[in-house]
């Protein structure tokens, strides 16, 4: 095993081996670019070290083999009284990490050395001495542990003394000063000198980069970012060079293409006679890179020509950090750099343009996540405001509208033509209406996958909840912010669901283009961000092998699914269908005494059912249209038990007895469930309730066939919800079949309809094959499953623990944001296979929240699933990211 | 393919193909003894003609065949009108199964042959006719779907016509109009005549039986006890012989040894002349088997002597149907015969002693069922008794004891010497004293899994709960039958767990012999059954591989769990630990506003847990204990939210605002959880209550070191509950680690302990490996278990569709009360593969109910646990259980 690279030796693609940092300097130094010459040593020197608890074999003796041909090609002796080598150590893990030992700086410097760095310097002692408070400011706090607040302390108190505004302020008898009490405070804190050997400065350095792998930070950062624990990281050992050596010299950085809006030119900051810290420092100011020309043309032009190489050479937009050093030009990172959304997708065609890119590769350049980003309206950013308070970003985009605290003031105003904002404490199902008119939705309690944070994503409303320090006062219609501003019904604020502020008045808000677009405004199609868009989708959806449908309840919300490129509705629930004006005949269903009274509410709602599939399925007219079959326990159509008990107590004290609130009360009372989640609830329900799945079953044909009289071409699926056993499946199935024929017979129509079931509960999963024999299709509810897998409910966990666990890095992110993969996710596996065992043709889909995670669709892709289903506004995503699976796949298998 | 065979083809191992009446047929034809000759259809053309929707080809020519040669062998033609041989058709699977057709007797009778069989019966018409009409009845009720009542109502009604008492007062014209007026009601019913042709009356019935497979009763019952739906029935065509011949003919029932007491002896009834139906009708009463003897005394002989062949062939129980015709013994039936509890046990020793079974075979012939039942007192079988409601027989047992209605009376009373029932509604944590107080528990809420059932259970109380007929009162301290019967405090009551009985007034109770000897009684030694019992559990006990451990949360339970063969205790609550005079301090911990105010509550706490521990682990003294850290919601220790917002409101109401029962409801309400099951529990409250864990670590191992110090071996086991991930199982390791290092420095011992996790949410199944590489032992809680894979929990759905649901046979048993195989049991195995691929050695057990249940059992020791763990009074049937497994794992591969 070789634990040392040269950096001749290496190139891009060998991350693993060499950290991030070191393949790039290896590629840049193969490319023939100038990069101080140096070695790597690898990220498995690391891992036996770690493992080994000891420096492994060898390694010492490949160090100095490396480093003489170091010594050779310099010209110079590490540390060499006379002439010194100096030398960088740094780190470089394959993942960039916080929490790491950094940079060494001016290794090779000592008591003797620092004289002879002068004297190359042409007798500049200022510049030596402060190189080696440098080393051992450095050295101290990262290599030997001292506080870096104990160097600060010394240098302020030193400036303090000397009157010295700044770091140059200082001569070079304060700095000699300084190197004499640096090492002093090493001495006093570690019980022994600074080492003056260079090779010990140097092997003490790598093996504290090696050790900072496990600092409780760079764990910590692991385990939230499932980082594998045992990568290791390498260490990059490289000749200085210094910017500081003189007006002739410099440091900067630099970008191949502006990375905020992708176009192409000159960006970038230099900073003359200074090195890299001093930029971070903010001593000076920089200047824009062009001006470079003026100062130092012949790098200049060096660089351009560099940076045109670097971005044909990686294919993509850089980033660059370089150092002039007495005019000689100095390359010492370079990296694929960070870019906005919008220059994401307009570089990416432009890389294609240009021929550097083909566009499978374009697609791989952006993300689903930059695409959502550029679909929601934006508050102008040079406008003023005043924020009030800050929550959770619960679902982004920028909403201005009158602050009302109850759902019917808020669809009473909006039917007005007022933009509204619905405050409330937390949401529950009755909100619903008022969620739907409102513009945003702005809660003081709940997390990211609270009720409001789910409906308002679902709907893809603005949705900022949880800003607790906002005191909501639903009966008095008025909040007060933690500064004491208080907002009453009717005064105008504007929430930001991108960042979870939240503002006091109007903020002017930015339209989205993409989206005006992809509703179908043509004057959106000319503008370049869109263009790109467009041109990219196109060729996701070309190479896409998953379909991606939406979820939807009404028709207005599968009409759009449609214009945004749904292929079909996956989940369309129907229990949003007995809120409203319904609600009482759903209680008369629920509090009838005998089976005739439940017939008579069912009857009545017959009619209301079938209206309600009548306009989806014409709305999705020749795509499938999956409806899912009442699912949510009963007593989620009656007022609180809680609630309703103490009402109910008060009006009995008071003597104003109401025998049909006793009635009510009873009713709740025998329907409360200790845990409603786990309890009668989805096929339960159609078991345990007699004529309730045939009369939705019944409704839905009925819309089919009337729909195919009118020439049409419905394609119902009858979707059975919370199914854990095949023997459930066959009697509902069998039921539904019973009431085909009937509606068949009635109306003279021959239907065309699948019934399948949701896979959501984990014993469906362990009896999929049985369950594939009666159902035609299986879609994942990844919500309830990923509820019964962890044991724990959304509604109750994010409150309490999900901060926690997050923090302690238990979860890298929330098993309902992104698909568990070893969980969850294996358990998807494994029905599939399962079903498919059974089935072979068996139609797969998934309709919880992750079908619209980009993380997750790529797994859903990969497992072999045949669709994702996600909420209207995350189809365009959707499609996205399964392109870019598709072209993933293609590019892994080319 | 061969469907049809002679009775000289088969063997009794063939009841797959034969059926069990067909196979134990042949045995006995084989064997030589008096089988009336006929030929058995086989199972697989059963099968075939079900899934062909006809008979298969080959099958009509095989019948001619084997009636052919029937016929010669009898010398008679089916049907001949001058000398008929008339045949029974009788189904047979290999289950026996109610809801198929049964049997038709005289097939071969027609309106010709009737007058050949009176011819040949000496001119006995009355017996020709009355053979006919049975046809006639029996063909047309279950071979052409006429209601039963059809011809009973035309019987009953000649009956009234003639002034007839019964069947018997009808004269041969009676007979001969009602043969006349059944084949109307058939021609009426069917719209043809009944068939005259004796081949069609032949095929027609053995179609019928065949389709008798799949009528609804015969279908829900397959589904009830999960017996497959596509094995089908064989029918045994079988040549009649009449035993209502005369005086020297007669037809009886005999068993080979008392099927209540297992003694060797003549046991059974004999009715003269007259056939098996009569016997059923009760016409007459039969004689006791022995004064066959005297009427007949060498069929008496030849009888005997079939019956020891029968049970030394058999080599067990037999009861057989038999048939004398004119002095001539037939063999009509044989199989192994039902017994008692008493008498399995007795019989298994005395066959071993008579050298007809191995030890091996004894212990299989006992189930663990049969032992319960024998550790139950019983009422006295003969005594008076006055029922006042029945509910279910939630744990069994008979408790007599004054009627209370709270738990503090309970206690108060039990403490001053009375014997106490405590009766409730339903039952709460808070209940626990009262339910440990009292001889039995009584409810009228709430299933055989609802908390009261669950709790009596595991402490081996007598419970019957949901006995909803009665109105209970708390308040007024009084229950209400329906018969209006009132029973009020201190009233005498006598609860029957094993019917679900109740009773007004004392019932006497007889004890368990097998406790009393299981307890240490010198007194029970001699019994015989204590004797037989005894001997099987040694050689069970000998056998056995998989360990048994007990659930005990009080070292008096631990000690009793010892006296019934525990190894060790396998689930030890802390739960239990922080009711009673903690829960001040346990709401003080919760409540708590600071750190300091949770620390204290916490130091309060260690002292008290420290004792608890170390008064189990002394009982369980060298013996592993495994200690479960504290699992239940939080809330579970406050009182209710919805009583107490009803009683905080009345309060304010009243002008009596209490301010701590506001701050109360603000704690309740803070922790209030939609579904506390999926919330806030086990390793997570571990995790988000700082040292709540530590305090119990501390306290389990401070007690450990205790116990060394005096010389004692106490082996605590520290069980994590709840753990999803491995993430969660080293933050909490990590600290008891921790602890154990602080413990071992103050007191100087060196501890032994392992800690372990339960297994009993999905995502810890599909996570094994990984957890096993932090566990060295894993317990599978398979309560939490069977919630979570079919997400339900046990105290909601019992009440609202488990009923519907065993009905409609959804399940054949509640997954509560015997592991769910395909779907929690799968996910139990696979747990078991991933956590030994990581971990070799692990250590593996169960703690969930499901440990003390018998099938569950045979699965933990299949899938290769180490050990179950159930109540102290499920021990020994665990152990039966387990040596059975044993030996029949020992027979498989042999």
């Amino acid at each position: 095993m070789t634990f040392v690279y040269d950096f001749e030796q290496g190139s891009k693609d060998q991350k693993d081996l060499l950290g991030g940092k070191g393949a790039n300097l290896a590629e840049m130094t193969v490319l023939g670019l100038p990069v101080p010459p140096g070695f790597t040593i690898t990220t498995e020197a690391c891992r036996a070290f770690l493992e080994q608890g000891k420096e492994p074999d060898g390694l010492a003796e490949e160090v100095s083999a490396h480093l003489a041909a170091l010594e050779q090609k310099m010209g110079k002796r590490l540390g060499d009284p006379e002439d010194p080598l100096l030398v960088s150590v740094r780190s470089g893990a394959k993942f960039s990490m916080p929490g790491m030992m950094e940079t060494v700086l001016n290794v090779g410097l000592n008591d003797r050395s620092v004289q002879g760095l002068a004297a190359v310097a042409g007798g500049d002692e200022r510049f030596a001495f402060d190189s080696y408070r440098r080393l051992l400011q450095m050295f101290g706090s990262t290599v030997l542990g001292l506080e870096a607040s104990v160097f600060h302390e010394a240098l302020d108190g030193l400036k303090a003394d000397r009157g010295a505004k700044n770091d140059l302020d200082l001569g070079v008898e304060d700095l000699r000063e300084l190197v004499a009490t640096y090492k002093q405070l090493i001495h006093d804190h570690t019980g022994r000198d600074f080492p003056q050997e260079p090779r010990e400065q140097l092997d003490m350095a790598v093996l504290a980069v090696f050790e900072s792998w496990n600092t409780e930070r760079a764990v910590l950062y692991r385990r939230q970012e499932r980082i594998p624990g045992d990568l290791g990281t390498a260490v990059n050992v490289c000749s200085m060079v210094f910017g500081n050596g003189g007006q002739d010299s410099g440091t900067g950085v630099a970008f191949t293409r502006d990375p905020a809006s992708g176009a192409q030119g000159v960006y970038g900051d230099y900073l003359q006679n200074a090195q890299g810290e001093d930029v971070v420092a903010g001593i000076r100011n920089t200047v824009p890179l062009a001006d470079l020309e003026g100062i130092d043309k012949a790098s200049y032009d060096e660089l351009l020509g560099i940076m045109a190489t670097l971005e044909g050479h990686y294919r993509d937009l850089c980033d660059i950090e370089f150092t002039i050093e007495h005019g000689k030009l100095w390359m010492l990172q370079t990296r694929v750099g960070k870019r906005t959304a919008e220059a994401a997708f307009r570089i990416a065609c432009q890389l294609v343009d240009q021929g550097l890119i083909d566009e499978d590769e374009a697609v791989s350049r952006v993300t689903g996540a930059q695409l959502a980003q550029l679909m929601f309206p934006r508050f102008d950013a040079g406008s003023e405001r005043v924020l009030i308070a800050k929550g959770m970003n619960a679902s982004p985009g920028a909403a201005v509208g009158k602050a009302v605290f109850d759902s019917s003031t808020a669809v009473e105003w909006a039917e007005r033509g007022e933009d509204v904002i619905l405050v409330r404490r937390e949401t529950n199902p009755d909100d619903l209406r008022g969620m739907v008119a409102a513009k945003g939705i702005l809660t003081s309690r709940g997390g990211k996958t609270s009720h409001a944070a789910v409906v308002a994503r679902g709907m893809g409303r603005t949705c900022v909840c949880g800003a607790d320090s906002l005191d909501v006062d639903v009966k008095g219609t008025k909040m007060t912010a933690a500064d004491a501003t208080v907002i009453s019904e009717g005064d105008m604020i504007s929430i930001d669901g991108t960042t979870g502020e939240v503002f006091a008045g109007r903020v002017p808000v930015r339209d989205s283009l993409v989206v005006r677009h992809f509703e179908g405004d043509e004057r959106a199609e000319d503008d370049h961000l869109v263009l790109a868009v467009e041109r990219l989708m196109k060729h996701a959806d070309h190479r896409r092998r998953l379909g991606v449908r939406a979820n939807a309840d009404t028709p207005e919300d599968a009409a759009r699914a449609r214009r945004f490129g749904a292929e079909g509705i996956g989940l369309c629930r129907t229990e949003h269908m007995f809120l409203g004006d319904r609600k009482a005949l759903v209680e008369d269903l629920i509090v009838a005494g005998s089976t005739d009274e439940q017939e008579a509410a069912l009857s009545a709602l017959l009619p209301m059912q079938r209206d309600d599939f009548v306009g989806i399925l014409k709305a999705m007219d020749g795509l499938p249209v999956t409806i899912r079959l009442i699912d949510p326990p009963l007593h989620e159509f009656l007022p609180d038990y809680t609630e309703l008990s103490v009402s109910v107590a008060l009006e009995d004290e008071r003597g104003n007895r109401d025998s049909k609130h006793h009635k009510l009360l009873d009713a709740v009372k025998k329907l409360h469930e200790q845990n409603p989640m786990l309890g009668l609830r989805g096929v339960r329900l159609g078991i345990v309730i007699p004529g309730l799945f045939s009369m939705q079953a019944r409704a839905i044909l009925e819309a089919a066939s009337a729909l195919i009289k009118q020439g049409m071409d419905p394609q119902p699926e009858i979707m059975i919800p919370l199914v854990a056993t095949v023997q459930e499946l066959e009697l509902v199935k069998a039921d539904i079949i019973r009431v085909a024929g009937d509606v068949e017979d009635e109306t003279g129509v021959k239907l065309k309809f699948k019934v399948g079931t949701m896979i959501e509960l984990p014993r469906a999963v362990m009896a999929a094959t049985e369950i594939a024999e009666q159902a035609e299709f299986f879609s994942f509810g990844t919500n309830d499953l990923t509820q019964m897998t962890w044991g724990f409910s959304r509604d109750d966990v994010e409150a309490s623990f999900f901060g926690t666990y997050l923090d302690k890095g238990i979860f890298g992110v929330s098993p309902f944001e992104s698909l568990d993969r070893e969980g969850v996710g294996a358990l998807v596996r494994l029905a599939v296979e399962k079903g498919r065992a059974a089935r072979p043709d068996l139609h797969l889909g998934v309709c919880g929240e992750h079908g619209g995670d980009p993380d997750s669709i790529h797994f859903f892709d990969e497992v072999g699933l045949d669709y994702v289903s996600c909420s209207p506004f995350r189809v365009p995503v959707a499609r996205l990211e399964a392109g870019r699976s598709a072209a993933d796949a293609i590019s892994d298998t080319a």
